[in-house]
């Protein structure tokens, strides 16, 4: 037997003190499955007098990550202090130049260094590993990396933040408000004070840079990520959803296209008898569509300390066993860099939902500006005011839900445009794009 | 760069003619991620002459696969002929006798002899590597063996025969009975003109043995595993879950209890809301329950040619790169012996459908028996005759449908037994067990 691998840990908050009772708990079948013991031999956090229930004194103390990261009585640094950059980035690369293997659960780093850090593992032949950066618990990353290394990828797409998928879900099963949702997320925990990054997606296109990354043997590159958030999504978009056959869920997409690699966040209409359309509240999901075989779709927790903690322990299982992979499954000097499709070349149905003036010849001028653009209609709905519930009649407007047939968004953007242009309409146009499943 | 791996394939089916064609579509791709070549230079299957639409001349001719797989020009030998002994278990140990690794889709003989082969692998310092052969696409295999390293498995449960599954979806959806059902799955290519070992639940039985000693690290013991079909499974029982806001899905089972492993095979109700009831079709899924966390579920193709191609190219493409993990995640000698949980004291709801005699006193002698073996009910449906469907009164009996409480096998067993003997009902009673989820 070999001897246990020595694990400094950085980041006692939630996932570190999971990650601590869990190394303890599991000691036996870890020693089994790795050879060798697994041990958490000194940590560092912000303060060092917090009851975090168990005892430190048998770890060594480091108030200074960095210090730990390239001190010689460990293997292997688990870096659980989250930013993109700051301590954590420095702690990472000291660690990494010192020849000692990283896990990390921290996707903002990812996101911005990951090929750099890539590199400097690779450099060093030492591993980098980060399950826990996307999906928590769900195996994507080993799965992306490993596991389906046979597989030509032809997207990838998936529900990667919580917090919006809890939000979408109340407001779709109790026809709620977003606002209403969201303060009940906040109020639960499911929410952050500011919850910007959530709702807005750009956590999701944090996420969604690093599977692309795997998917695609691209560079990380979350600038060339379209985003939107899912606080514009209305009640009625959920109502309306529901009788067409779709839920609306906020989507990471990754797909290659004639014109390059397309990522992107949105919310999004998904057919309802999908495998992604049945994941609700804080849940994740990830769907791969590979050449020639039906997708692949893994589900699971993708927050949470004892979920996150099980991934960063099976990354440490890994470096135990020496398992080592790249980081993002190929050399970083044979990662391309991405060909981004730009959005406004993107081609599908479309959603599209219009408060319209109520008056003769408001019909024929929508239809018109959407013929003008070649955009086929596969429904359309308009209520009249009679007809309509007196919620949706909005001072002599009322409610047209269009669908479109497959079209470009450069399409889709110029023919509201003119549509805004002739006066038929009040307010903004609400579009949800429709993601073929 | 190092030399390519040099591949011998037995078995030139349509998973080994696809996993040709894969290998050479992905030429490039493969090499970038395992950094060396992936070549198959040699072959063995039953007919030289037979067009496979591929050029064997660049490959090197085996009649005899055991010879194939004890060449030394060949580095990792790949089992695509199946059957649990005979020629493919002869093969699969000269390969591991000569230090080759190992690649199999045989869920058959690792259920019978997959211990004894992964410790001569072990012996032999090779891999024995085996995706395709549960789930085909899905990386459950690698998920339970590595990526899940971290995590205290409590129960395992998965939809994994895609024939039973076709059949089931058909018949809840289209109100078919099982034979018609089974007559279309044969004449669409899903089911064997001798069906029995798919609807019997032996594949099941198979795959499941496999899964559970990968999630509990205990031997591969398919004579541990109690075994029932479909057959029995009429449109009334899925009319009934139906109304009852189930599923029924023919499932394998794994579950830790304080009597042992319990391993089982047999029809199930699911919660239409759990990710397992939403799988329709051929199509399969994994779910998997660690402590602590919520559920993870993997869902994907789990037969077809290009789908298990793709494992066996995976689990390839981890010998190209030195992966290697036991077999079984850890040592043989660690596996414990499986302590069998005997199957009357397994413990949970039941689903009982009988038709009872429409006389009086016939409800309340079920209702004693019942309660004699302290069972309760959540609740009982009698369709008196007038009110029942004409098709469901046979002869002077109407059908009664009971939900139990959690109760024991054997309570249920003894409770029906006793309800026979009071000659109340006619023919058998159908039992269905539920799990939750």
């Amino acid at each position: 037997m070999s001897q246990a691998l020595r694990v400094g840990v950085a980041g006692l908050g939630t996932v570190g003190a999971a990650l601590i009772s869990q190394v303890a708990h599991r000691r036996e079948a870890l020693t089994a499955r790795c050879g060798r013991g697994i041990e958490v031999v000194a940590v560092s956090a912000r303060s060092r007098g917090k009851d975090r229930g168990f005892d430190l004194k048998k770890m060594k103390w480091f108030d200074d990550p960095v210090a730990l990261a390239r001190d010689a009585s460990i293997d292997v640094f688990v870096e659980l202090m989250g930013g993109s950059g700051g301590v954590a980035k420095a702690a990472v690369e000291a660690a990494l130049a010192a020849g000692k293997s990283v896990v990390t659960a921290n996707k903002a780093l990812l996101a911005k260094h990951g090929v750099k850090l890539a590199a400097l593992a690779e450099k060093n032949n030492v591993a980098l590993n980060y399950e826990a950066a996307v999906g928590a618990a769900i195996p994507i990353v080993k799965t992306l990396r490993e596991g389906l290394a046979g597989n030509e990828i032809a997207r990838i797409y998936g529900i990667l933040n919580g917090t919006c998928n809890y939000i979408l879900t109340r407001m779709e099963q109790e026809g709620l408000s977003f606002a209403d949702c969201l303060k009940d997320a906040q109020r639960l925990g499911y929410a952050e004070a500011d919850p910007t990054f959530d709702i807005e997606g750009h956590d999701t296109a944090q996420k969604l840079s690093i599977l692309a990354s795997l998917a695609f043997g691209t560079k990380v590159d979350e600038s060339a990520i379209y985003v939107e958030g899912i606080s514009s999504i209305a009640p009625a978009d959920l109502a309306a959803a529901d009788e067409l056959g779709y839920r609306v869920k906020l989507l990471g997409v990754a797909v290659k296209t004639p014109q390059g690699i397309e990522q992107r966040v949105h919310p999004t209409m998904v057919r309802k008898d999908s495998a992604i359309a049945q994941v609700m509240g804080v849940t994740n999901a990830v769907t791969v569509d590979a050449s020639g075989i039906n997708p692949i779709t893994l589900i699971g927790p993708g927050a949470g300390g004892a979920a996150t903690a099980s991934a960063v322990l099976s990354d440490i299982a890994d470096v135990a066993r020496g398992l080592r992979v790249m980081p993002f499954g190929r050399p970083t000097a044979k990662l391309a860099s991405v060909r981004k499709a730009p959005m406004q070349r993107h081609e599908g149905g479309y959603y599209i939902r219009l408060q319209a003036r109520d008056k003769p010849g408001t019909a024929a001028t929508i239809a018109k500006r959407l013929a003008q653009q070649e955009i086929s209609l596969e429904s359309i709905v308009q209520r009249h005011r009679k007809g309509a519930p007196e919620s949706e009649v909005k001072g002599g407007s009322v409610p047209v839900i269009l669908i479109t047939y497959a079209t470009s968004e450069d399409a889709v953007r110029k023919a509201l445009a003119a549509v805004g242009r002739d006066k038929v309409i009040s307010g903004r146009p609400q579009v949800i794009r429709i993601e073929k499943n």
